[in-house]
């Protein structure tokens, strides 16, 4: 294995041969109903402890049914802070599980702050012996270039890497991320570039990424062009709108470089799906994350480039 | 108990008489040693457990030694969860003994993400029956105003606050918050004003607040200008350095609108108290506690204003 999370991730996609990564955002109120009966009509503590014991085991199906199928996953800690200790508890577990499944998991905390306090975000999330231990996790550059700093120590130290926020396509991301001129967002991306050099693997991608949500080409390509080594995870793809064509809009010529994420397309099943899923649940999983794995194959993303 | 979290602050701090809030953040390597023994040598999850423990003990002793001296507590989430799910299981003992001891409870978290994952984070904090229940959360706004809408909503439906991240002062802060013309913090502070007008109560000071850093006069007069509602929350005093003067530059002419915390300067002793410390932990805190009370005492605030 490669000491940087660029170059692991590279390795990661050309083997699995597509760039999807599944979210693991555990929905509790959409959970087949074998496994929510296990919480439901429960409150307070002993809520939150059966729940989180659903999400480990549904967590677990999941990784087992998607491990040879996608390069990563993604777990989105807002769920798991939702149930509180238990909560965490499960999120440790499942970061365990998937890197023993051999997946990457990219640790969606969005976490940002100063000096003593971001060294010991970056040490929670990135240190071998910490709790979660994921192999790369985003961050929030907000509060300045220099709050990014201990998590850059981090991935030095443990090879992992960070994907920092840098344009996002919800409603109001314009606001902050595209004040002044240059916007915001390039500033950013011009940072990473050049912090992310010492970074950088053979394959030219760093470990030093960015979150870039599905846009449409001629913003992709500005970004691509301030941050031409830079992996670009990108959500808001499947339950949350955003076309294939857009996802990948960053991509460099050599179709690398965009990782994409589905969680509720993945985990959870449409209207035609509903029924058998509340029988086989893993089953359909499957189905939907082949459909999503498809959707992003490598050798067919020169074709819709 | 007033709805309006901005009201309750106010009635917190006319009646300790100061608007000096304690963090409770968790630097193991400080602790006494009769309770650093109880986990050092440890490692893994094993360390964590016993860690966390110590820190359970050691914020009790501080929530019982400051409850009738400061206002607030604010306990920084990443301390604990550098100690995973049991660090986790600490904070939300922590959160309830503060409460429990009539302290108000800040939850610096700086959270921020989209629609539901927003929701999630604002529900674990702000609500009665989440895991963590503080009375306000600090939040962080680079995502877009959108983002903030689900912690507004928690904020209107459980009577809590937040403190969103306008300005802070550490080193590279400039970097994003002054980008642009007006400055990005600017643009934060004026819809943090027009939104926290519904949430207003008889005080003049709102449940949307502001984290605003220790600084000269002119920044903070244009800040408090743009925010003429809202409570700034001070971090940056004691050990990160920041006058007195400083620190208040934002206060309003009825000597409201900062609370100012410190956390390693009221928690940890300098040389000349570190032997007495080792015996008596709680008195030496008493004693430290007491002098930043004293140093943001609301009858001698005019004089330094």
């Amino acid at each position: 294995m490669s000491d940087f999370f660029g170059e692991r991730l590279a390795q990661a996609v050309r083997k699995t041969g597509n760039c999807a990564v599944v979210g693991l955002d555990p929905h509790l109120d959409r959970f087949p109903a074998s496994m929510r009966e296990r919480f439901e009509g429960r409150s307070g503590n002993a809520y939150r402890k059966e729940a989180a014991k659903a999400v480990v085991d549904f967590n677990r199906m999941v990784i087992e049914t998607v491990s040879d199928l996608v390069p990563a996953v993604k777990p989105q800690f807002a769920f798991y802070e939702a149930l509180g200790s238990h909560g965490f508890a499960a999120l440790e577990e499942t970061c365990a599980a998937a890197r023993e499944a051999g997946l990457l998991v990219l640790g969606d905390a969005k976490r940002g702050d100063i000096a003593s306090t971001a060294a010991a975000y970056a040490r929670s999330i990135l240190d071998p012996s910490g709790p979660f231990h994921c192999d790369a996790v985003t961050v929030n550059p907000w509060m300045g270039a220099d709050t990014l700093e201990p998590f850059l120590d981090a991935c030095t130290e443990t090879g992992g890497g960070m994907f920092v926020l840098v344009r996002t396509t919800n409603p109001g991301s314009r606001w902050l991320q595209h004040h002044g001129s240059p916007t915001a967002a390039i500033q950013v991306a011009e940072v990473l570039h050049q912090r992310g050099r010492a970074m950088t693997g053979p394959s030219g991608l760093s470990s030093l990424g960015a979150v870039v949500g599905a846009m449409t080409g001629d913003e992709a390509t500005r970004l691509r062009t301030a941050m031409p080594n830079a992996w670009f995870l990108v959500p808001g793809v499947g339950a949350q709108g955003g076309s294939t064509r857009d996802a990948l809009a960053g991509q460099r010529p050599d179709r690398m470089g965009c990782v994409v994420n589905s969680s509720r397309g993945v985990l959870f099943p449409s209207a035609a799906h509903s029924e058998r899923y509340e029988d086989a649940p893993g089953e359909v999983i499957r189905e939907m994350a082949k459909t999503h794995a498809e959707r992003f194959q490598l050798d067919v993303l020169t074709a819709i480039q």
